[in-house]
């Protein structure tokens, strides 16, 4: 099912600028028993995204409503909010007066055996690289051609994701996941300046990480150091975490720091009083 | 006039990857009494695009044929043809087997006044960086919100184009054109290695430049070299070549060697069987 600007409906008009530009962002909530995981933070990083793009801002009660609405009858399941800058403008210049299009479709929860939040998963180094653009970097926009590109990389169905690097040459992100390690008890994450998405799942993970007394850094990650790491693991809203216990010809335990980090997230989303 | 996979419609469902990640390539084409301008040229780089981003190749004589039917009726008119991977595949994985969709849209040309190719025009720099990024540079992709943004600094319509830099701070191109300037005899545009789109009238203008022994180079353009130029214009396939007389506080004159370009084009435009 999808709702465009309220209305049950599968199409859009060609004119809009998502389409023509890739002109909006987009967050992807979990649905648990028909509840949509933290959707409060999904809809204050839909703020922080159009304030940076200059798109007007979603009313947040009408959005959540109609999540509700998708998500009661689903017991797991995932939906995805697309907020465009609509129609109009000519050529790159927005309209006068912006008319967003919002869109909010309810997909099936994807089929990752539960036992990756166990036993790990295979990644690979991608050839693709992430560009740097201050503007865009953090927020979670449209233009979303370098994931593609790097998701293209291979095909084998072991191997769960692939780890971007930035036009530097600094690790910064899976394809559709966060990535953290761990090393002499401090958890390393990349610097989000330049390039890359802050996902939901990394920023309750730097809170959760504080408030435990974990010592947790943002930082410029090299290639040499993550091999290194005693332990690795990828976040997302969807798979939550995935320890990593292979990256390429390098294997890592499913360790301690990242079985007790999950054990925080678990504790964490069963407490909060979600919507 | 819309023509999306040939059926005359304005709508396009909400699965297609062009508006959920931007994943296609667009051409922009100049129709002149019912004929489009470098038409060839278009679907050329339309399919080193497609082949950079692993989209099949579309097929030319139908194109050609959908830009033909469109344009019949049209004086003067823009015509926009979008490829996009179509819908389908699981988050950024593409589907197995991908079904491009096909836009090809009729536009009325933009009222510029004719009088801004003899006069030239205003134009200003952009704060809004282009990135950095080998796999996605040159080709015209759907992946814009870099040119929508920059494009949202100013409203002053006396104002024409927003001149951007790279992340490095490179002067690369403006907002919808390319960029050259001329100092010493000598012609200078953008290197193309890490960003900006490789205009087919920067092109023609390169082979132009090398047919009639002007010295023409792609170079890392600084700020200063810039505003230090003898002359400077832009150019793109729907404004042809623009002077540039002026670029914040300084000033250039519209030059002979700019003057001489403009007419090789009109004479190679005029020469050249359209189709």
């Amino acid at each position: 099912m999808i709702l465009i600007n309220g209305e049950n409906k599968s199409n859009i008009e060609v004119t809009d600028r998502a389409l023509q530009y890739g002109d909006g962002l987009f967050e992807t909530i979990a649905i648990k028993s028909g509840k949509a995981q933290f959707l409060d933070r999904h809809l204050k990083r839909l703020n922080v995204g159009c304030t940076r793009l200059r798109i007007p801002l979603p009313e947040h009660q009408l959005l959540a409503s109609e999540v509700e609405k998708l998500a009661e009858d689903a017991d797991q399941a995932v939906i995805k909010i697309i907020i465009t800058r609509g129609s109009g403008g000519r050529g790159y210049r927005q309209p006068d007066y912006v008319h967003p299009t919002r869109i909010v479709s309810l997909h099936p929860y994807p089929d990752y055996p539960v036992s990756l939040k166990e036993q790990g998963i295979v990644a690979r180094f991608c050839e693709t690289r992430l560009g740097l653009n201050s503007t865009l970097a953090g927020i979670k926009h449209l233009n979303r051609l370098e994931q593609v590109m790097a998701r293209s990389e291979w095909r084998d169905p072991a191997i769960l994701e692939g780890i971007m690097f930035d036009n530097n040459g600094y690790v910064i992100e899976g394809t559709m996941t966060n990535l953290f390690y761990v090393n002499d008890n401090t958890l390393t994450t990349a610097q989000l300046d330049n390039s890359g998405v802050a996902g939901i799942i990394r920023g309750i993970i730097l809170e959760l990480s504080a408030n435990n007394g974990l010592r947790a850094v943002e930082s410029k990650i090299r290639k040499a150091e993550l091999l290194l790491a005693d332990e690795v693991f990828v976040c997302n809203s969807i798979i939550g975490i995935w320890p990593v216990r292979q990256i390429e010809q390098t294997h890592f335990s499913v360790g301690p720091i990242t079985q007790r980090i999950q054990a925080w997230l678990t504790n964490y989303e069963q407490e909060l009083p979600s919507i």
